[in-house]
């Protein structure tokens, strides 16, 4: 089976697109798993990256909405695992996916700048990715940097429109900013903005959260439970649900500290206003989430909330800086006149990396393991 | 800058593999590094898998030399780092390049299997890979499997023609089939078969050589110093020259051993004639790479050899099972009539995964660090 598809880099992450208009994830996932190599662990006989960054894919088409441009479904792709994770949006992707429909002629291009419409198919959310296209052309490259990344891309924005409540309908879906998790001793704030995300105090855990990636080894197993109870605190699931490991985004959040990026240049606590460590799945993520990072900021401006009631040097209800294992994330709230936060926007880079025809293997005929019928609760 | 590419997957790596003729690697350097993502350890600016086994590069085109249908430059390219490895020979890009060189039209197919003859232009190493071609086409699939991926691809074989003393010029360089290191205290076999390589006497470093991969990280750092000797020892370096951590392959040997290989199962001491764990640069190879393997192998039937004093149930001139962390890797040795071997064949796997147009980034104008002149001696 040959399958089109283009590589596109959306700032911290590698993503596949492929066109396909309204798809059906019973069909796709199969295709994706066998195109990325996903019953290997290093993946080593498909196109997926063996990390959570590199086995991303998204499908996309023009949209029949109107006022949205292209319909945009993400695939968190299996390694090791011949699954697919269909349960989140991905930001990164979604700047991949802006630039990819100038640059293929999904979208037509303007003179200047082009603003490209994504309906986000997995959660509903709506996203907007500014593209500039000087001469009516998206550029191959631009010195557009994130951290995390050496290298530049085309500079674009990313703007989530309307990010509060997206999935669960309100911005505090425990019905309070301040969640008492594990018995009371990890409090956490519990917020649907850009993505459902749970905001553990660091403290709690022993943890400052400008930690080095590698130092919240120990917090992952904590975390992974504590993301059980904060899905159940959220009514993101019944009891009886399976454990997802994907929603809602887990992880610490401190008082902005000097400290060392990965790529060893300081950061100082002057220069952001929270300090966060979230995870990717059971990794560190090694630098932040989009979607999670409006999450964090938006709960950093909402009163009695974990990251408001951290000490910082600057208030900004318009400006939030999250100091990030990759460095300094910074993310912008639009407000209307009643204050309730209508977009967030995040400076990016994104750059087409290859455009491919991918062989993809036939399905084996004898699954690995026997599958077991669903049981019905 | 456009550049097409093809990505195959030849045993346990990924491979990308470039038609240039008459490569200059002045030119090619820059190329890769940018392609892949070089400057990145993560490689996520690039086509590159931010791994040995996935940050590899062929660069191929017909060859002028009678007897020889396509040649062959292997390059390591830098993870990390903006350089590539030149200086060796990788069997499962090889293999890769067969089934591209037959796939591509580089070389005619026959009715029923074709034989591709490779030169590599690195070390002047000639291979042989048999490529399956029933009705005149290699197919895109097929039932093969090598240890170490759990995907199938189009079963082939790889040999190497007169593999001993490529580099140079003889089996045995050090002059003795036994070497004693580290003052005496790690006997080693330094053999040039396949590639230089230098095989340690795993009990000398405390070892069995059937661990699993993750119990060799303290060899590491003894074995990175061990290779510095034997490189000396085999004439490949003086003194003066800079410490390469790619020539000559360096392991440990020991007897089989019943072991678990990566996947899970259980390999049977009956089922192997040898013990390997090699590394690959700093990291613990999760199988072997081939050239390697044909190194081993013909050790193991030299008399007065490390790995010849290994005890073992069968000694079998023409066959030599490894047992390595993956899983058996046969080497079969064909021998002229004084004993020599004249060839060394592997079964292996090998898959077309995509073809490409890569969007090269141009060279950063601002080198990030100042480089200083090269200091003469």
């Amino acid at each position: 089976m040959r399958l089109s598809a283009a590589l596109v880099r959306g700032g911290t992450s590698k993503c596949w697109i492929f066109h396909a208009p309204d798809p059906r994830r019973d069909d796709w996932e199969g295709v994706l798993v066998r195109a990325f190599g996903s019953a290997d662990p290093r993946q080593i006989d498909g196109v997926g990256g063996a990390t959570p960054t590199t086995s991303k894919a998204a499908l996309v088409g023009p949209s029949a909405e109107p006022g949205v441009d292209v319909d945009y479904t993400f695939a968190q792709v299996g390694i090791g695992r011949e699954v697919v994770e269909w349960g989140s949006n991905c930001g990164n992707c979604a700047t991949a996916v802006g630039l990819h429909a100038v640059q293929s002629g999904l979208v037509a291009a303007r003179d200047d700048a082009t603003a490209v419409r994504i309906r986000n198919r997995n959660t509903g959310a709506l996203l907007t990715v500014v593209v500039p296209t000087p001469g009516g052309a998206a550029p191959d490259g631009g010195d557009g940097m994130v951290p995390g990344v050496t290298g530049t891309g085309v500079p674009v924005t990313l703007s989530f429109v309307d990010p509060i409540g997206t999935t669960t309908g309100t911005l505090l879906p425990a019905g309070e900013p301040t969640t008492a998790l594990r018995h009371g001793t990890a409090p956490a704030t519990l917020v649907d903005a850009g993505t459902p995300a749970a905001l553990v105090d660091a403290a709690a855990l022993g943890l400052t959260g400008a930690e080095p990636a590698d130092a919240l080894a120990d917090a992952i197993p904590p975390l992974t439970l504590l993301r059980r109870q904060a899905a159940l605190a959220m009514g993101l699931v019944r009891e009886d649900d399976p454990v997802s490991h994907a929603i809602p985004k887990i992880g610490v959040v401190g008082p902005p500290a000097d400290y060392q990026a990965t790529d060893g240049r300081t950061v100082r606590a002057a220069d952001h206003d929270l300090s966060v460590r979230m995870l990717s799945m059971h990794s560190v993520h090694p630098a932040i989430g989009l979607t999670a990072a409006v999450a964090v900021a938006v709960a950093a401006t909402t009163p009695g909330s974990v990251p408001a009631a951290c000490p910082r040097h600057h208030v900004d209800p318009g400006r939030v800086r999250l100091g990030t294992p990759a460095g300094v994330v910074e993310v912008r709230l639009e407000r209307d006149a009643t204050g309730a936060v209508r977009a967030a926007t995040l400076r990016r880079a994104a750059r087409w990396i290859a455009d491919a025809e991918l062989n993809v293997p036939e399905p084996t005929l004898v699954p690995a393991e026997p599958v077991a019928p669903p049981v019905s609760a």
